[in-house]
């Protein structure tokens, strides 16, 4: 898009709906190019697209049970999250989700807007709390969106992550409960 | 073995190996017993053989990576291991580990031998660090062992396990780097 892009607000709110089939070629884009960066997630950055999509979409037989959601701009996919258990069996009241957001779109609230949507929805879905547990500690503006939107840090993972340029860095594990939850 | 078993003293150490298909018969009555406790891991109690099989062993086309280890006293199986990278990716230098006893041969050493067992397998495998990121809180007698192993409590996410009988409780993440690393 480039000059093309109108820009919103930093804290316009961004509608989010259910990945399709048919978002998957623009959710690919983003996800192949944020790991290329190795700098905020796990993922290495010769992560196939089939394996990427069966992480992020749950799809195929041995699918992890993930569901996608974006957000778009006109046609174009902007920002996605990806909703799952994060844990199975006596922990699967726990939720936990993944985002990201297309580099024209950055600081422009999509995040906000699918971090907001993803708590409500796992609500929805009987969810009690939500964990991320695999943060960069060097990705100082995610953290700080995640402490505004409720997240606490509630551990350190010491050098648990090579990041592209600055090594070995610590990863943090935030947590939440979702709204009106009581246990 | 009831009766006829003969306890080895509480600090002996047991030989490990690299289990093979004809110990899963064994390592699954362990696994499939502990499970229905569900005070000490997350897996469902009605996990299936396979299920089991291929989270443990790694077992599948799509299987998690896991290599399972045993401990035997004679031909029996009394305890396993189950060691995979903790991430993929960025965060593949992470070890991660779980450890099984057979309900007749706990507090005779099997676990203290297993995890010291792991780390050095996890170390020649150029692992930098181990950590585990589920230790019920309520299993003091885990946490007491894997403290006393050199692991710390690095995180404590809070209610995240629902205990069979207590309840919904913490669960603690636990991290050591492994002998000799510097990073």
């Amino acid at each position: 898009m480039g000059s093309l892009a109108q820009p919103k607000p930093q804290q316009a709110t961004w509608a989010v709906a259910p990945a399709t089939d048919a978002d998957w070629a623009g959710i690919w884009e983003i996800f192949h190019d944020v790991v290329q960066g190795q700098d905020t997630y796990a993922y290495a950055p010769d992560t196939t697209e089939a394996d990427a999509k069966n992480m992020w979409m749950g799809a195929g037989k041995y699918g992890t049970g993930a569901q996608a959601f974006v957000v778009k701009d006109g046609g174009k996919v902007v920002g996605t999250f990806s909703l799952r258990a994060n844990h199975f069996g006596q922990g699967s009241h726990v939720a936990n989700c993944a985002y990201m957001v297309h580099k024209n779109y950055r600081g422009q609230g999509v995040a906000r807007s699918l971090c907001q949507f993803s708590m409500e929805e796992a609500a929805r879905r009987g969810f009690k709390s939500m964990q991320f547990n695999y943060v960069v500690s060097t990705n100082v503006g995610a953290v700080k969106l995640w402490e505004a939107m409720g997240f606490k840090i509630i551990g350190i993972s010491p050098k648990s992550f090579r990041h592209a340029t600055l090594g070995y860095v610590d990863i943090y594990i935030m947590h939440r409960f979702l709204d009106g939850v009581a246990l």
